[in-house]
């Protein structure tokens, strides 16, 4: 047995346990609190076991199920970038690219390789696996929001056009999940969870 | 598209939300808070996705991740068991299978199944996944009470002897994961994280 690399192993692990006290601007649906990044991924992981026939391609699941595990793991040290700040995901790019050297470092450099690979991977959609775990992370966020009367839009004075926009892309995954992330964001304009553009401006 | 299917998933996508307001007796390394299962199985997921190169077997990643993803989504209603608390242990089994009936019920009928089929693939240690499933959720939880000075350990007055016989099984999964256990339990002998019968009896 190889001794170090073992111990490399187990110092990453004990430092991912870090994600779990990084907090999201969704709340769970009993609204009590926020979300975490541990939590989400798990949720996210899970979504993707049971919704993988929707996906446009063919995906391998235990691949989908590696890009969705790791994908927020930088945020150990990047901090999750809430995905309408517009100033702060102007620099997530870099900041992320960063924290992620920092943490895959710590690895066997295999593993370190591996992980850099599924990010970028996950990063830049380029596998069928990766434009598809994008659609899930796009949703799942939604569902959260919708089920929380747009909670978090509400703090943050969202507006269907934002949403519109960042959502979109669930579209390249699937046809069927965009379907519902379509009906979420018209409902949740009817319901005033979403204001529209032309209400700022009355 | 089957809208009713569709509806089904998102359904219990949803109510799985609840796993992450099950909390477990282990702390965060931070020790501010109690961790939840849903972290939980994140955590293990991550642990697999790095340490599978030790199982006895050759084992198939993808399916241990599904295994460890859904493996205590029946503590959404049975809530955790420790497995230090005997009592509750006895009715453990029982219970859980009541709440994964309940709440697997909630999906279309073959992935209801399926769900089934990969608990009772863990639960029974059917698989050589699901051997090394087992090892790694007690390995995970074994690194964190050590990491935080055995602080559930000590709260619930765990003995060195209780610790051996419910992490021996370890060794079934992996010789390599069950010597960083064994390590982990003298050490923490040795720094009175734990106690051994003896000192009982003095």
């Amino acid at each position: 047995m190889n001794q170090k690399r073992l111990d490399q192993q187990i110092q990453f692990i004990l430092e991912s346990d870090k994600l779990k006290s990084v907090l999201r601007q969704n709340y769970l649906l009993t609204q009590d609190r926020q979300e975490n990044t541990a939590e989400h991924s798990w949720h996210l992981a899970l979504m993707a076991l049971l919704l993988a026939e929707y996906a446009h391609s063919e995906i391998n699941l235990g691949h989908l199920l590696e890009l969705l595990l790791i994908h927020d793991l930088a945020e150990i040290y990047a901090g999750d970038t809430y995905c309408y700040d517009e100033e702060k995901t102007r620099s997530q790019e870099e900041r992320e690219a960063q924290a992620a050297e920092k943490l895959f470092d710590k690895l066997p450099l295999d593993q370190s390789t591996r992980l850099h690979e599924l990010r970028k991977e996950f990063e830049e959609g380029r596998s069928s696996e990766a434009i598809f775990a994008a659609s899930l992370d796009r949703l799942l966020p939604l569902l959260l929001n919708y089920y929380t009367q747009g909670r978090s839009w509400k703090v943050h004075a969202i507006t269907a056009d934002q949403v519109l926009t960042r959502n979109r892309l669930i579209r390249r995954g699937s046809d069927q999940l965009w379907s519902v992330a379509q009906s979420i964001i018209e409902d949740s304009i009817s319901k005033g969870y979403l204001t529209v553009e032309s209400d700022h401006k009355r």
